[in-house]
């Protein structure tokens, strides 16, 4: 039977580390529901002490797996995680192999971690909204370490992984479309690289070639360190989890951390405004009928994309004051 | 010395299919310059004739080259190509290796290619606006073919291709990561997919894998045919430009592809109006004291980041209708 909570034993809850209420604030983050914004809003100034990692790379390369290895780690330490995933191709999400699923499952039991993942589908750019709500939850709960794991190289991914206080990219041996992006300034230089399943004949290969992308960055410090792993049997997990808490005391030091948190923060609350604007666009397309009969004109050629972008940006924006503003 | 064009001999000239004036009217484009937006509001009705293709692929797999090589196939059957580049890592943009420049000149030199590449930093967002009006100004200047290139496999990149008619996906021998991300539902199945240096040891093993990856897809209709390419000695460019033209005609004869076409206008209109909503945000957050000292505050933690989302929100948007309605 699901309890009810009231808005005050949520927040008591969750500043306690009640893994039941902490979940029940993450699904209120999960639904949308208004509830969860009053919830983070009393609880932000009790965070601010996780240490959140974005780990992320394409998929199939054992992001999950080397995630799962760093929570043994952490726990070994005596800390308290929590893993935020999603990456809709990892087994956190769904879609494990049976491996995996078992493998996981020890820290599904251990009550030291939390872990949940967030459906990708459904609300487009929400997801840095839900990424930065599950955070600041898990941080107001306690918990000493964040993953924040997602997949890919492109704009959502910046937006969920533009949290994080160090970003852990993860590789492996025919990951040849990665070190390009990475050579073409396409992909952003993270601050440690793991090439995991060190045991394929190719890894000593990829590690070499990103070797030679990240040489090209004239500042040594900010030149990832690269580590080989494999995930499966906890193989340089010890070495990575040294590498990542190196990175981000290197960065609290000097004063880095701060102005990164800053910039961080910054972006995510544009992020996050820029994805309500747009659901708000979407939901004018298709509730106001004026709209849809424009969108219907622009088939028919009778009216231009753009001045129907106006007409939904004057709806939603009220007013567009770049417009009529040149001329020839 | 630089002409001064009209408004009206602007159009005249797009219309015409003159060249300088197709330049000048993508400059403003570009420039942002409202003029650009009124040229492509009048010249709209005459537009809808081109064959638009999104040409994608991770950087570094020759989609420039292939783009080439297409080209001189399109010009052999004497019909008229534009070639629009959002891809920064493409020699059409800028970072081209002296070979590179030697064959794309042949082109610069032929009044029947109209080259034009976007920057894809300083306006972040504005890429599927600014792809969308060149797209429009080419089809209007009656370019026969339209090739849009783009990188990677994120969202800015759906958002500039979103408009093509049919989408080529070019790999090379150790696309992996691209693989996994097709495999993972993560990229979406392309129309056509080049597997390009197909002299490459590794280029028959990159089919095989991309052949099991598509089997996948239960609809044979959908199933995108796999072709081998080598861009630079012109090798397979017949059968893929003849592959291209055989899906067009395939979506166009049972009518798919008026409804990708009205799908695509549709996303395109919710992407622009998106793209400006974020720059008003943006703008709203550089420009409105209040709100850069509201963003101090997040970061002093005394103000939650959500509260200040909804007060951009507010004074973007005029008012956020989202908030306040729940509650326990």
């Amino acid at each position: 039977m699901r309890r009810r909570w009231t808005h005050d034993e949520l927040v008591a809850g969750v500043l306690a580390g009640d893994r039941r209420a902490l979940a029940r604030a993450i699904s209120l983050v999960e639904n949308r529901d208004p509830e969860a914004e009053e919830i983070v809003r009393e609880l932000y100034p009790r965070t601010g002490h996780a240490f959140a990692i974005g780990v992320t790379g394409p998929p199939g390369v054992g992001k999950s797996s080397l995630i799962g290895a760093l929570v043994r780690r952490v726990r070994a330490l005596d800390l308290t995680v929590g893993v935020v995933s999603v990456d809709p191709s990892s087994p956190f999400t769904q879609g494990a192999l049976l491996g995996d699923r078992i493998r996981l499952a020890d820290h599904f039991l251990d009550p030291g971690v939390f872990i949940r993942s967030m459906g990708t589908r459904g609300h487009l750019g929400g997801l840095a909204e839900a990424t930065l709500q599950a955070l600041l939850l898990l941080d107001a709960a306690g918990r000493d370490v964040v993953f924040l794991e997602t997949v890919g190289t492109g704009q959502s991914e910046v937006e969920v992984i533009g949290i994080a206080d160090v970003v852990l990219l993860v590789l492996m041996p025919g990951s040849g479309d990665s070190v390009q992006a990475l050579k073409a300034g396409i992909m952003e230089i993270p601050d440690v690289i793991a090439v995991n399943k060190m045991d394929h004949p190719g890894a000593r290969t990829m590690v070499g070639e990103v070797r030679s992308v990240i040489a090209l960055e004239p500042d040594p410090e900010r030149r990832p360190r690269i580590l080989l792993t494999e995930a499966l049997r906890s193989e340089g997990v010890d070495e990575l989890w040294g590498e990542l808490g190196r990175r981000r005391d290197a960065l609290r030091d000097d004063g880095r951390l701060d102005e990164r948190r800053r910039r961080n923060l910054r972006g995510e609350v544009v992020s996050v405004a820029a994805a309500r604007a747009r659901e708000r666009i979407e939901q004018a397309l298709a509730a106001d009928p004026r709209l849809g009969a424009l969108v219907e004109e622009v088939q028919r050629r009778e009216t231009d994309p753009l001045t129907v972008v106006s007409a939904i940006l004057d709806e939603v924006l009220g007013g567009d004051p770049g417009r009529g503003a040149g001329g020839p």
